[in-house]
């Protein structure tokens, strides 16, 4: 039993609290705890709601893929020593897909006084006068990678961040997240699509939200070296707290947006996972890779934090790289090409709906 | 002539200084009246020598490049605004190499306030006491990646750094560079040869060279997130300057170490350039050009700093990375493997002389 494994300290073997009966109870095993005595409902704590919300989006979201690829996700799940864990699925060299990446992570921690302190600039409620917080941390991020030049790569990640007071109480929180669409070759309904279906999801909480965050997206979505935009864009936001809206409020924004995912991405895989293609565009589509690697590794913070935290696990940070790429020197669009009308969407971002 | 272009400012359009009269000339102008009025001789300075030298070096490697691929090098050759400019040589998809691409650079511009001082921390020499200092700076690069599986990668960087007094004489200056080993499968005997032969060119100069520069390659090129070394190291150093050695025996020091690239890489590309492999092979190779990419975009500084240079020339900084990479997730080797050799040395690197 849980209360067993807290005595004997055999839940949580890195976190010497647990040892000493006098310290109070970690959130991890707080909520383990809760899971086990009432298991998750509408009146769980948002940490609960949200691993619960988005293991069932995973599962959802890699039934439907399996469907439409005709192979399995190869499924690795591990536990953090301090509690949480994470769920990896990849499809790899499928029928439709390349390399199809869904995972989740929970993470519990502790953040030192420094992170606490760039923190701040964003969120106020989080208490200055701590040496260290309790952090609790929930996401959900997908990147997809078809083997067809004309089906776009897609990517997701939602977010949930909190911190503990010393009692266990939630001290600050926050949502983030978003999706964007990178195609190798642009079909203008396509664009239209995935971004009308986002619209519709950010509209039903907020007019808004889609022109912020769509603006928001292009501009972290950028690869600067290359004066380029990754793809399409779609939405992108973080820091989302009690300055925006009510915790409530944001987790059902938050929700819709994931629930809106399938729809946005779905009908324009169908239509062009079986398209003919020639030599040529498997070669730009594999340019475009080497510039989609280009932007995880040197630009993107997420993937360089968790490049940079100890004991993360790599394999896991890294699925959102295709399966190929290449880079081939001053490689240059034919003047009127479709490649070339590509690259000038991605110079300069386009409002689509 | 020279003179009259300083005059009528068409030399260096976009350097306020040199319209006006009163300026004392640029570096770059008075680099550029004394190669067109004298050339270049053992007397010239250092910033003209090390230019000569790295760029008769290119042509010597390109030559035997040529011959063994059978196809010829794409030459591109540009200025700088302010003064310098580069000669970026590729060969791409040729018989030998899938990419190989021989760099040389002149920079001349002008280092801020914050610069200086964060350069001061290795270069006591240094005028902590101006707004900005103008700098030389003049580099060979390189980096080969063969076809084969069997033959391994190979970088190699020489370069040559100088700050200015007002008067347009040398403030501080120091060397750096290094050359480095990346194979797919390892031959012991490869890589006693490479490092034999780097080995005793830095024995002629400083029997302390080869020990020391080789434990700070081992330690520079490594791929922390993964707890690998990017391959069999060789040398790496860099701020050599006065408290070193004297400028004349450290040029020579970084010319002999250039002149035993070919005679390093050489004879192992023509063991291996042709030797049969299979299809697994080959895969494995593009799997180790993933990591090579990963160290390149994630931890080299060099790349980072170009890649965050304002107007830097991104291709030529980007030839460095393989013209295919894949990246397969949780790909791990047989036990007893050739490739888990592999894998187990750069776990730990090895002294191989």
């Amino acid at each position: 039993t849980l209360a067993y494994d807290m005595a004997t300290n055999s839940l949580e073997p890195s976190n010497p609290s647990s040892s000493e009966s006098l310290e109070p109870p970690t959130i991890a095993e707080r909520d383990a705890l809760a899971k086990r005595e009432s298991g998750v409902s509408p009146t769980s704590s948002m940490r609960l709601r949200m691993e619960s919300f988005i293991k069932e989006q995973q599962k959802q979201i890699i039934a439907e893929l399996e469907k439409i690829d005709g192979s399995k996700f190869r499924i690795d799940t591990w536990d953090r020593p301090e509690g949480g864990g994470g769920i990896s699925c990849v499809l790899q060299e499928g029928n439709v897909f390349e390399k199809a990446g869904v995972n989740t992570s929970i993470v519990y921690g502790s953040l030192p006084r420094p992170a606490i302190q760039r923190m701040r600039a964003n969120h106020k409620a989080l208490d200055p006068d701590v040496e260290s917080l309790e952090f609790f941390a929930a996401g959900i991020s997908m990147v997809l990678h078809p083997h067809n030049p004309m089906a776009p790569t897609v990517h997701l990640n939602y977010r949930y961040f909190e911190t503990a007071n010393a009692d266990g109480s939630p001290n600050a929180w926050w949502f983030g997240g978003g999706t964007d669409l990178t195609p190798n070759y642009l079909f203008d309904e396509d664009a239209i699509h995935f971004h009308r279906t986002i619209k519709e999801a950010c509209d039903a909480h907020d007019k808004g939200y889609y022109p912020r965050f769509k603006e928001w997206c292009d501009s972290y979505f950028s690869v600067k070296h290359r004066g380029e935009s990754r793809g399409l864009g779609g939405i992108f936001f973080d820091d989302l707290d009690e300055t925006e809206k009510d915790q409530e409020n944001l987790f059902s924004f938050v929700q819709d947006c994931c629930k809106s995912f399938l729809p946005s991405y779905i009908p324009i895989l169908l239509k062009r996972k079986d398209m003919p293609y020639t030599e040529a565009e498997k070669d730009w589509q594999q340019v475009r890779r080497g510039r989609y690697v280009e932007f995880n590794l040197v630009h993107d913070r997420g993937t360089s934090f968790g490049l940079n935290t100890p004991g993360a696990r790599i394999e896991s940070i890294l699925m959102s790289l295709p399966l190929t790429a290449r880079w081939k020197y001053m490689h240059t669009p034919e003047p009127g090409s479709r490649e070339e009308r590509l690259v000038s969407v991605l110079k300069k971002p386009v409002e689509w709906v």
